[in-house]
């Protein structure tokens, strides 16, 4: 049934909202985009119900919506507790606010863990049952398949691979965690460890984004190979802890700096299995995310669909 | 079922393999001690096969065996297959040997998740859903109850926290992972840091058992209460990272160095709470286990007498 039935996925992002009709895997139709921050909240709801009765009205058999979120969302009680970026969202019953108004069945959850189920059922994960996802971007966020389940934690929270440390002294994360991996390896971080490093080298830098340093570091270029071996080498070991915690299949990483492919995931792999026994590493698949920036709608439509636990 | 049937729980240490009828959480009658070391892997078998029909003989209403060892356990197919610290133990299907010349139903496991399981079921983590379990001792094990069920990993080898590092440049632990909790908190390290720190005081320890070292911290000996303090920011950094990860309602702490009680908890409540988010740790309960040393056989035996999965 699931993946016979059309719903609605919407990625609520801190810059834009896109929505789709999604079937599946499939994108069927794309919706309007929505510009995030010139809105407060009540405005962003009132746009978010007119974008999917508008999808409603063009693909009548949608079924639900769903909606992944950046930041502390209630997925049972259909709350957002807490956004990260976006102003004016606090404790908001989202899920009955949009029901109400569209007629539909509603879920809302977190975007990492949107983007972790949609990449489990029909991306790169598929066929694994312990499956720990990284989405690597302007801040670091994760999500887990264990045991062939979305894992939530009790407090709904689970999967902040980010905010986990690599060194107890290190860099201050934003909440007392020192030494917080999203500190090491976010855009902003990248960039600025670029600056600095090219700077130290009597040289400027026209772009230091993560984008241009991986075309550099294709290209050969030393310094630029050098900070792609160093992030790799943290979020290796970042990743051995959760391996050793979790004993998973399959680590999925995706998000704008996991484009930096190969010259990011060699190193991942090798030091997860410097640092890993061998039974925790053999037979560990370490992936590119598939679905790309539309994981998250594809996996809140699937959401969206699931039937009740 | 399991709480009103007799189980036969076995702990084998890495010194002594202890042995007892167990209804529930209840010891009924206690075995003979096993010496572990003076014996190869036939000889331990055939003192195992031995005890096990011994104990048979006086209940007779004993339904199954458990048996938890330090290693790598298949659970699954029940194949021994490496031990920690005791040689000769290397892919021995030992559940098929003892169920051969006992009779009986027998499950193998893992000592920590047999500790954990048991803690969960009839100890300090009952009425919790998500719960992280540590054993402190000679090194730093551990294991998970995750959604109300024992989280194993795909290769059977979850819950290494004491595997996981607390600082990717800090001392090597035994799998290339610099950083490792158990090089930093494990018994001997303990003791070693602790006649260090004395002898640099110009003072000799004569007793610098962690044990000790908790009596001498009791009493206000500055040196001791800082060594205590450091060791609980070293637990408390590992358990933060598990906290973000897996957003338990639950940590357990068991194994002779968390005999420290308090003068180790309030440190790791503390730093736990000051770098994590207040969702994660606003519920979350710091427990000592409440099984103590019986902890394994208990839940060896009723993970012996739970049905197939």
């Amino acid at each position: 049934m699931e993946n016979d039935s059309l719903a609605i996925g919407i990625d609520f992002g801190g810059t834009t909202i896109k929505s789709a009709v999604v079937s599946g895997a499939e994108i069927v139709h794309r919706g309007t985009t929505i510009d995030t921050q010139s809105r407060g909240a009540s405005q962003l709801i009132a746009a978010l119900v007119g974008e999917i009765l508008s999808l409603k009205g063009q693909f009548p058999a949608v079924a639900a919506a769903g909606i992944g979120l950046p930041g502390i969302v209630d997925s049972v009680n259909g709350i957002v507790r807490q956004l990260t970026n976006v102003k004016g969202w606090t404790e908001t019953p989202l899920r009955d606010l949009l029901k109400e108004k569209t007629g539909l069945r509603v879920h809302i959850d977190n975007d990492a863990k949107a983007m972790t189920y949609g990449e489990w059922k029909f991306g790169a994960g598929r066929d694994f049952t312990n499956v720990v996802c990284l989405t690597l971007g302007t801040g670091v966020g994760g999500g887990l398949i264990l045991d062939g389940r979305l894992y939530r934690g009790s407090g709904l929270g689970a999967g902040e691979i980010g905010q986990m440390s690599i060194d107890r002294n290190g860099v201050p994360g934003n909440y007392g965690n020192l030494g917080a991996l999203e500190k090491y390896v976010g855009n902003a971080q990248i960039t600025e460890r670029a600056r600095r490093r090219y700077a130290a080298a009597g040289r400027v830098l026209p772009d230091a984004s993560p984008a241009a340093l991986a075309a550099a570091a294709r290209e050969g270029e030393p310094v630029a190979l050098e900070l792609w071996e160093e992030i790799g080498t943290e979020i290796g070991v970042a990743c051995a802890n959760v391996v050793w915690l979790l004993n998973p299949d399959c680590v999925i990483l995706g998000g704008g700096v996991a484009n930096a492919g190969e010259l990011l995931f060699t190193t991942i792999r090798r030091v997860i299995g410097e640092r890993t026994m061998h039974v925790f590493h053999e037979r560990l698949e370490v992936l590119a995310a598939k679905l790309g920036t539309d994981a998250g709608m594809i996996g809140c439509a699937a959401l969206a669909l699931r039937p009740p636990e």
